[in-house]
């Protein structure tokens, strides 16, 4: 397929994409849905007003100029499926927008909106589901020996996280106080966190969601899933040390969790799937699958402090680290009878590779703050410093062109003066 | 004070209460809002257009027509006053609504009315603020010797709830499904809970709220606090007790927890302040505060089994037994810049107290199942029976009048059929 629109062939956003963001102008600041192509945002709200979306038979006057996408994520795969067919047939060479006045009505350039969070997010949680990162920190916090606990094989662990701050890429995060206990001492000092970490995550996007009392089956994860962003799971490891026994991590993560503001839809995706991991021993039956669950979606994390030219990359990964698929994590959390609603936000946990170069977290690649991550100014990390930036990216690879998630950015601001 | 309103001095709902709730007739299925009085509802939307909320400077058109209680609970504590001022002038022998055209035009029979929840309740943190559920809890897990883990003297614990699965009083619950492992094995086996138990607890609806890095200092917590219902923290303690290392409770816990319909405001309790429990050691100066944060609110646990003719009482507790004050726990979930918004729910955890018959939890009544509780019929529990009823009630003592919260109710139905 070829678009109207050009970009290069490593542009994150070719017709092959088209995710889903909700942004506003200077001109217009009213929040409501676009879609990204190539360097520009295609407003959704024009293209309804246009009645590109009648085949699609979605409904014309409200869906996408509201600031968030839950009604759209609610509808189900088949109105997705419709609503990207409509814009591909639109985008292409000789569709309908491919005119010099839709062009100069329809599009923004991405440099000139302001992207929103996509969805009103009523309740987010955070899985543990990649291998590795469970296995390095059970070995530094426990034992190598020991290093998964005996339910982690068996079940996808999660924790409920805070959905109020969950925010938007590039919003800042400044570093959070807390209690902590420091080497020498039983009694917790309190003071800024020291121990300031990223986590490289990726996230889901409910769609129509279940009943209270009705789990989602396994075979239907799918159509239960709208699409997925990269997520940074800020972490203050010195405080999550202190309070984490016996409740799970609380304060060290409510301080704020960063979203890439576009979603890429599972459809966009399907090329990139991947087998299954091996999964020893095997599941209980509710948590079995015969579909093909793993993504090939390169990761990639940098770091840029305030005195350096450009930024670092620390480590490169992949969405297929995980070991609990979105399907098994989603038939879990429901299996209780848990109600997922449209636009609740599910994430993955910290996707670390096997090797040292892979590690999602400074936790691991500076393992514990024993070994200092070099900097191409000299300079080295073991947790963030004040006025570091993290930029999460990744990207699908196709034949001649990316299926991209954009960048995930957030700045470390000081801690505020409290005096 | 008295009202026109007629009712016996053991009414929850007397003049000096004056609750908020959310509910919807039969004639009229749109929730809106309305205050408890006696045996009745007063509808607001009525009185806001009778303009009896101008002298309050409330706005008329809007505010308790919807179906939730989060603008009002928005606006802060100066407002609130400010309406409960004119609800009870109105409201007393004599004033504004003392005549028999606005008693038809204004009021319904609480039996005709059916309540929702009184807030969408953005996210939902449940806190483990008893020193008696704590200790016990800690003691049959762990070791009575070393029941406390390090942190609870120094931080109010918590975990982030699941907000979905918030109901109102009245929703029944579905025995859930999960994994557990059961004695002489390893592997987890899956079926139904066998032990399904309930908590005792109350939560607070949060006002205005704190923007993200802006934590809420403990001497502005009054200020922060809409007002308070009964919460049953219903809890699957095989499914928790397999899942809940390292990352806290998740599956056994949500479920479902069950909200009584009317929140009774702070201004209402004010004259059941006590002094706060001694703190030993002192906590941290951002948790410190001189006010009185204790409150003297009589609970009690009834459980009825579907061949029981009535309910038994199986608990008498109280909320002085919170060690960890609300202000405390509001300063301690925002100082690391949290972000609490209008409507969202923190919970106490269980309130057990300290001796056998005020414990909070059928996990501590029955000792972890070793000693079962007798019930009247000569039945016993040591966990919860399909179809049986729990219900939590609870009250302030005045004068001469209780300041009540009604009745927090739910049953227990079987586990849905999954073959």
């Amino acid at each position: 397929q070829m678009s109207f629109v050009t970009y290069p062939p490593n542009s994150h956003f070719p017709i092959e994409n088209l995710p889903y963001g909700i942004y506003s102008t200077q001109d217009d600041p009213r929040p409501r849905a676009g879609v990204a192509i190539g360097d520009y945002v295609l407003d959704l709200t024009t293209v309804s007003n246009m009645q590109l979306f009648d085949d699609a038979r979605l409904d014309q006057s409200e869906l996408f100029c509201q600031p968030t996408l839950n009604e759209f994520m609610a509808l189900g795969r088949s109105a997705w499926r419709a609503a990207r067919e409509a814009l591909q047939a639109h985008l292409q060479m000789g569709g309908y927008l491919d005119d010099d006045i839709y062009r100069e009505l329809a599009f923004h350039h991405q440099n000139d909106v302001i992207m929103h969070l996509p969805a009103a997010i009523g309740d987010y949680t955070d899985f543990f589901s990649s291998y590795h990162h469970a296995f390095n920190t059970g070995s530094m916090f426990r034992d190598p020996e020991n290093a998964l606990l005996p339910n982690w094989r068996h079940l996808p662990v999660a924790y409920h996280g805070r959905a109020s701050s969950v925010v938007v890429s590039g919003t800042p995060i400044h570093r959070p106080y807390g209690q902590s206990v420091r080497a020498q001492s039983s009694d917790p000092h309190f003071g800024p966190s020291r121990r300031m970490d990223i986590e490289l995550e990726m996230g889901y996007f409910v769609g129509p969601g279940n009943a209270l009392g009705q789990p989602i089956d396994i075979a239907n994860a799918e159509e239960q899933i709208f699409g997925l962003v990269l997520v940074n799971d800020w972490s203050a490891r010195d405080i999550q040390k202190w309070e984490y026994v016996p409740l799970g991590p609380f304060l060290a993560k409510n301080l704020g969790t960063t979203l890439s503001p576009w979603v890429v839809t599972l459809d966009a995706l399907e090329p990139f799937r991947l087998p299954n991991p091996p999964q020893n021993p095997q599941p209980l039956p509710y948590l079995q699958s015969e579909e093909n669950w793993g993504y090939d979606i390169q990761l990639e994390v940098h770091l840029q402090a305030e005195q350096m030219a450009e930024d670092a990359l620390l480590s490169r990964s992949n969405a297929k680290y995980m070991y609990w698929s979105m399907a098994q994590q989603m038939a879990h959390h429901t299996i209780t009878g848990c109600n997922l609603r449209p636009g609740d936000l599910l994430a993955s946990g910290t996707l670390s590779g096997p090797t040292p170069d892979s590690y999602g977290s400074l936790l691991e690649l500076s393992w514990g703050g024993e070994k200092p991550i070099p900097l191409p100014n000299g300079d080295s990390r073991t947790f963030l410093q004040d006025g570091d930036t993290v930029t999460l990216t990744g990207w699908a690879q196709g034949d001649g062109y990316r299926v991209g998630f954009g960048d995930c950015v957030g700045k470390l601001l000081p801690a505020i003066d409290r005096s």
